[in-house]
């Protein structure tokens, strides 16, 4: 189990969570839903959240907040929730097979953007929190998703993510955006989702990227690589993920302030209907999360905000040569060092 | 094996195909594309389908129909492929394990269309045959998905392929139908794709409609209930799906040409558009042959070619009380015994 760890730190136990872990982490869990729909009702200036409340019978439940026919959100959907029951299922267990036999609590803040204009990324982010008997972890991130090819917005969202993780972890932010890179993948389009950010899962202080054998082969991949990162105590994963959640509108804002005022035609919009095709794609065919609550019964509705309100599918399309269309193919679409870009 | 046979037939073999099957069944298959594509283009009377003929480098090939913008189509597809290779892929191998070790043949043709119109019914048509080493199968079927309720053109097409499978076997219609409605599900919706019509896979003759441990839960549902067909020789399964596939033109049409002159407004067209969205969910969601291809390097403009040309999400939508939209709920997406459907 520890043979992927290639330094000298005991990675075998994890720090113990506080006794008020789960009011702790539910209620930053909530207030980053609230922070997020304030930032984002005044950022558009005319859509307002309406929210559903709604309970799960094995127990927990929700608030899901959907904004419809904004000034600048076509659509933009922000879910808490906190769920707990008397045993996590199959897939997760065998990921954390110390779980088993156990009792679990999940809480969570989801969000999706589909701005109506086709200058303005769709964004979309998520920050978890698990206990199941002797273990606990978190997950998450933020990545971006332009439908034109904007250097600057990709790096200024990249370089925000990159000081949030760096006030925490020195190797956070070049594992956790590869492993965006690696996870929000189309493998039958050979294309990223979009120019990503960050992305983890299963942090649980022990500092191994990968354990048992679950699914995440970017996980595994990175492990092969970069090996194990020190182990941390509960309480400095949960300042991350704060961190991590806080970054999230001084990441997106500025990059809607600079677009949004600029005039498109039906070609841009066409071509934005057409990539939301993507977003479909990957959510309804990849996304663990998606399809995971799907099979398994969770409030289909809350799930699929996550699906753009108007999508175009066309037969091999393929962008005309030296046209921004292009560009995003050869350059937004491939994982790149946003970070580190440099205005020519 | 055998446990589920509940007949005392000899189910343990299957009968050998002529030495000619291959050329015979893709022969077909190449007619049944063009007689289709023909039709339809005499149906719409404006749209013309363009060809792209594709290789693949393993073995094999195909050419892929597609029609944009036609008077009456809003878009069509019709494929015929033909591949073979070193080995079948390991989700095939489980449901038949006797082809381990031997190279595989597969040929077949499968259509979606989508009409502009929401009074015509989207339509899925696929049949298919494979061959390796010492099992061959066909699979296949039709499946009608109405926007509106009109309950006498559900009636029509169950009708017409029911007659074509009463010429064949008695039980077929019976078992094959609800097949249909048990594969064409979408739990997260708890609704059918539509009236159904159609569906079965691994048919060798042998009558077993299940075998091995593969998902096919259906199948072995029906298996519990109805136990096996009477053994079939190669050219009585051959023949069927000929049958079948020429049922097609005579089941759609008709309903076309009833509907076609019928005008809409933006109510029935944002319906048609949202619940376009499940046909997506479908097809990524729980569609073997979709999800198989994307992840295996299928080529995914045609596969994907099933989906719709213009689509819409929309949070918590339920339709009005008293309306088609409600009746559509309540009565076609739920599985009924259309062929014995009486006009009031």
């Amino acid at each position: 189990m520890t043979a992927l760890n290639i330094n000298m730190t005991d990675t075998s136990k994890t720090s113990t969570p506080p006794t008020d872990s789960k009011e702790k982490v539910s209620q930053f869990m909530k207030q980053l839903q609230d922070s997020i729909c304030i930032g984002l009702e005044q950022l558009d200036g005319k859509g307002k959240f309406r929210e559903d409340s709604w309970e799960r019978e094995e127990g927990g439940g929700g608030r899901s907040r959907i904004l419809n026919e904004g000034e600048i959100l076509e659509q933009g959907g922000v879910n808490f929730s906190e769920v707990w029951g008397e045993k996590l299922p199959p897939s997760i267990l065998k990921q954390r097979p110390e779980a088993e036999g156990h009792g679990f609590y999940a809480t969570g803040t989801s969000m999706v953007l589909h701005p109506r204009s086709p200058y303005i990324p769709t964004v979309h982010l998520n920050y978890r929190y698990f206990e199941a008997g002797p273990v606990w972890w978190f997950g998450g991130g933020a990545d971006l998703t332009p439908y034109y090819p904007f250097a600057e917005d990709a790096a200024h969202f990249h370089r925000t993510f990159q000081s949030a993780c760096d006030r925490n972890h020195p190797k956070y932010y070049s594992v956790f955006k590869r492993w965006c890179d690696e996870y929000f993948y189309l493998k039958h389009r050979q294309e990223t989702r979009g120019v990503g950010g960050l992305f983890f899962d299963y942090q649980d202080g022990r500092g191994e990227l990968y354990r048992g054998p679950h699914p995440d082969k970017a996980a595994a991949k990175l492990s092969k690589e970069i090996g194990a990162l020190e182990p941390r105590d509960w309480s400095d994963l949960f300042a991350f993920i704060q961190d991590c959640g806080q970054a999230f509108l001084p990441a997106y804002i500025p990059i809607v302030e600079r677009r949004k005022d600029i005039e498109y035609g039906d070609r841009e919009r066409n071509f934005q209907l057409y990539r939301r095709g993507r977003y479909v794609e990957f959510n309804l065919v990849y996304d663990r999360g998606t399809i995971f609550g799907l099979q398994t019964n969770g409030r289909t509705e809350s799930i699929l905000m996550s699906l753009p309100p108007l999508v175009r599918w066309e037969y091999n399309y393929t962008p005309e040569p030296n046209t921004p269309e292009a560009e995003l193919y050869e350059t937004f679409l491939k994982p790149q060092d946003w970070a580190n870009w440099q205005q020519k």
